[in-house]
């Protein structure tokens, strides 16, 4: 396990604790725990991180809270996305879904005490850095909350005429800037320069989940396969084919690589990046890459 | 209108503006307007105001702040509780409830959008008040999520074996215990020492509610009356009687004032505590007791 996924994991399972602590419905807790752990690839925190130690990060506690917070605000609107009146899904990350393991009512409460836990789990580790709350606080409700953070592009899902650039930006975009733009804040340095840095990635992320929707099995992706055709949503790798989805992924992570804002280690930076966009493709997409 | 509450009524309006603003999806911005406005009787927020205000009160615009943040994270959980999976309740406040009037997926996503701008509405307020946002922010977090907060509180709901004490204080309590620390951390006072007055209070607005649930016709309460002998649910004035319930109440606000802090203002607060009481009872209940 690599440092900065072993620091996100310690600091998830400390706040995923504390949320079953003394009184707490027994159920419920569970429920969190599954929503959190085993995780997913991590990849908005491991971004989080991975732009602080860009930017020096002096304060390495205020990092790791800002980029579970992230991690734990996601997986609350996983548990959310996944409920009947949205995708009903029955899997999620190769496990049935919490309302199918825990049923609705727990589900429901399991994603509002996530969003919590999300906040307070930032609050907590800052506490040496105070001034840095606000504006991390801030960035996570831009990312997450209306109008236009991932309850603002799910509430597009939810309209009768969408605005398919203004949905994707909040749905993934979004989420994915509060990331990049979190991880400059909690080092100190401005955070809007890295807002088109972090939505072009999520561009790139979703164009990477949609080649994956497409190519994969439902084994390799933990979740159905084939979903977007079933469901009718957009999917790059549906429109363009694959091939052309894999281009335009190429297009999309160099565009991020270009608005890059200058930072200490920039170059280290870059690698990993590169490294990332191939870790998220399908094993069978090396195939049609080649 | 009182001062409280227009302060209050003010930055309720300013929030639910700002989660309506550029890119927002029209239906869950008008769900969120719906679940906040024309408002209840406001008590969370009034009593955080006059705690505040008990306390001296030397930053308005942080207690306002801290009162609207509660307001909005009550209106998120009357949202998810009205819901199919919990109560199924059609009406709320004498008009449909969120779901009934905009379907279950705008009101998920409603309720999840008001707990973000509950925490973002409290790190704007505190903008010149900095250092009070951490300790604001656990409390607000520790009335509303895991493990003792709302969320949890209606969290034992789902389960078989319950601890009625445990659920009500988490339900009711915790949000009420909220209220008043708040009110004193807005004012820089210390605030775990108003925590047993905000739950006393919240067991006596319990009380209260059983009362009203019992005597009330829906057109007064607004929502379905009597719904606790349908559902079962634990009420004051079904197990003790009316009378009884009134003794209980009285017995309960007696004991909230004996551990009221000591404070600058502490008669205008109990002279206040006093008439809310007699506000928040059923017309009806005065012909008992008399």
């Amino acid at each position: 396990m690599s440092d900065a996924l072993e620091r996100i994991e310690l600091c998830l399972a400390d706040a995923v604790s504390r949320a079953g602590g003394a009184g707490a419905p027994p159920l419920v807790a569970a429920a969190i725990r599954h929503a959190v752990f085993p995780g997913g690839a991590r990849i908005r925190p491991r971004l989080c991180l991975a732009v602080a130690a860009a930017c020096g990060e002096p304060e390495p506690a205020v990092s790791e809270a800002a980029a579970a917070a992230i991690e734990l605000l996601h997986c609350a609107s996983l548990v959310h996305d996944d409920m009947p009146c949205f995708d009903d899904a029955p899997l999620r990350r190769g496990r049935p879904s919490v309302h199918c393991q825990f049923g609705e009512p727990v589900a429901l409460l399991a994603g509002d005490g996530l969003i919590v836990l999300g906040f307070e789990t930032l609050a907590r580790g800052t506490a040496q850095a105070p001034h840095l709350l606000a504006p991390l606080l801030l960035i996570l409700a831009g990312g997450t909350g209306m109008p236009a953070g991932i309850v603002g592009g799910q509430g597009w899902e939810c309209e009768q005429r969408i605005d398919l650039a203004t949905y994707q930006r909040a749905k993934t975009g979004a989420l994915f800037a509060a990331a990049t733009m979190a991880g400059a804040a909690s080092a100190g340095a401005p955070s809007e320069p890295w807002r088109l840095f972090g939505e072009r990635l999520g561009e790139a992320y979703q164009v990477a989940d949609d080649i994956g929707d497409t190519l994969s099995t439902s084994a390799e992706l933990g979740k159905p396969a084939g979903r977007d055709g079933v469901l009718g949503r957009p999917n790059a790798a549906l429109q363009l084919g694959v091939p052309g989805a894999l281009h335009r992924l190429e297009a999309l992570v160099g565009g991020a690589i270009a608005v890059m804002p200058p930072c200490p280690n920039a170059a280290a930076l870059r690698r990993l990046m590169l490294i990332e966009v191939q870790r998220l493709l399908p094993k069978e997409a090396v195939r049609y890459a080649a």
